[in-house]
């Protein structure tokens, strides 16, 4: 046994967290055993999903329990080992929490080749956020030179590193960050085309967000262009509604895409015509033989097409709604 | 020039529409010219979206101008051709509107099989609504086998195939129409496992609507199973708003996403861990080169992680928010 240091989850937040949510304390923790290695914080990675732990609610995690150590990426060095995949004075990323020391089986932890980067940058651009950009742009929003991309928290973690592959791709970037430092320094140095910021109501305004106040996800929706496509990776300013899901209806809309990873798709029959011969070739042959089934609603006389066309609208047809304007040939 | 019936747009609706917004009336059209067919209208579709070709605003596709023929899909015969593609007798799928006679180039016209099936089902189950269902099923909503379908207008035209489409795939169908007799239709004669009657709190209660209301698509959001995906094709229920996009906030985000064809997706992290490859093959050569721009803000000592997380909440950070546990190797 060893005495770390630990930041325990003290209490659940209700809405924003206070320091008396949490508790500095020791932590007992064994010796590597069998397999397993000891490792040494270095960097813990603080990321706003740490607030969705704090609650007692379903989400895509369970919650840390209350007395538990708060969750967390962490970048570590092997201090003793007893699997062979690990060296002594290894560096690795692991997810051993807020805590100075912990007991790794080996099965979580990645070794990270600090000639690349600076041990921190396995945390942000080359950690989790990093990726997050990364798979948003590319496997989400399936990015093509020439787009414009919108990108909210343009100067975080997640977002400056998504901005600056944007752009390295050709498409037009257009960032929104909380105060004119943030703004400049996206403008400035990550290279963003424009950034808003989301304080500073003129510039908001150019958002066009007449929309509900101010919030980006509503004035982005109102403002997209054709076959847009919106990848949601995270809604900061949100995480501190008492209750998410019983917040106002957007939110749990959007909390509820996140959290189950919904697909939410708009499309119009005339964009996909290529699909007709597949359709036929499937559909056809089942109509043919009877096996589906459908209803018509028909209306006699072209001069009758007003009344029938009202009362599909009130959902008064059964099946499809005709109209008989001429003999049959 | 022979004269013809149509039904022409006498008025634009303010909400629902009614009969005064109509016109049945005489119209001249002229004789088929050089590589044009004449056709005679044999079916007319009345379909949902035709209500939003009545407003005068930007949509998918351009209003019906005051006194214009409302528009429409028709199946019609061919009486007189001047292209050699098109014979007389010949059965079309035609997109000629509310009228009884129409001449066409031949550009907008496709020749049906009468052998198959009826002629009106061209219209309908094997038409514009029942292809309207397959693409939804099949390349938005990437239906599998085993999985759980909900179909909103279960008994409509696009319904009532999607429904027996999913069914014959192996899904389990849950279905949402107004009535009961609607609903014992979808379970008794299209096979799907469960109808909701919407009209019927008990039943709506069912599907877990307590937000706001009864509407389907914030039901059906609040249930979702992970990795859901959701495909809109159309919003009945909506149309007879004054004007969609200043209507409720809901409804304003579908309809966007639906008349601009937006794809909105939620994702995490943890789920796309067969990406790291990709990733850093791509991401740490530009951050070991330095062109890739990242900040950091680091919190000396681990006891400060708990303030350190609260000022990230804030947005006080700038980039990447670290802690320091321990020092260096």
């Amino acid at each position: 046994m060893t005495t770390a240091k630990h930041v325990a989850l003290a209490s659940r937040p209700k809405g924003w967290p206070t320091l008396d949510n949490f508790r500095y304390e020791d932590k007992d923790i064994p010796a590597a055993g069998a397999g397993e290695v000891a490792l040494r914080t270095i960097w813990l990675s603080l990321d706003p999903y740490m607030r969705g732990r704090m609650n007692d609610a379903a989400s895509y995690a369970d919650p840390v329990p209350i007395g538990g150590t708060m969750e967390g990426g962490a970048i570590s060095e092997v201090t003793a080992s007893n699997n062979d995949g690990f060296a002594v004075g290894d560096i690795v990323v692991a997810r051993t929490g807020w805590a100075s020391h912990a007991i790794s089986d080996g099965s979580d932890i990645r070794k990270v080749d600090p000639t690349i980067a600076s041990l921190s940058a396995y945390l942000g651009v080359l950690g989790m956020p990093g990726m997050t950009a990364w798979i948003g742009l590319n496997e989400i929003g399936k990015m093509q030179a020439g787009e414009t991309v919108l990108i909210s928290a343009a100067t975080g973690a997640v977002g400056g590193l998504a901005g600056q592959l944007a752009k390295a791709k050709g498409c037009k970037v257009i960032g929104v960050a909380g105060g004119a430092e943030k703004c400049a320094y996206a403008v400035a140095e990550l290279g963003f085309d424009v950034c808003l910021d989301h304080k500073a109501a003129p510039d908001a305004r150019a958002l066009g967000k007449e929309i509900r106040g101010s919030k980006t996800t509503e004035a982005a929706i109102a403002n997209m262009n054709m076959f847009g496509r919106i990848a949601i990776c995270g809604m900061i300013a949100w995480y501190n509604g008492d209750n998410v899901a019983d917040a106002q209806p957007l939110p749990a809309v959007w909390s509820a895409i996140l959290v189950k990873r919904l697909r939410v798709q708009g499309f119009l029959f005339p964009d996909h015509q290529e699909s007709a011969g597949a359709f036929f070739k499937e559909v056809a042959p089942l109509v043919a033989s009877g096996q589906i089934n459908f209803r018509e609603t028909v209306t006699e006389g072209l001069e009758n097409a007003p009344k029938a066309f009202l009362e599909l609208l009130e959902g008064k047809n059964f099946g499809k709604q005709l109209v008989r304007v001429g003999d049959d040939p």
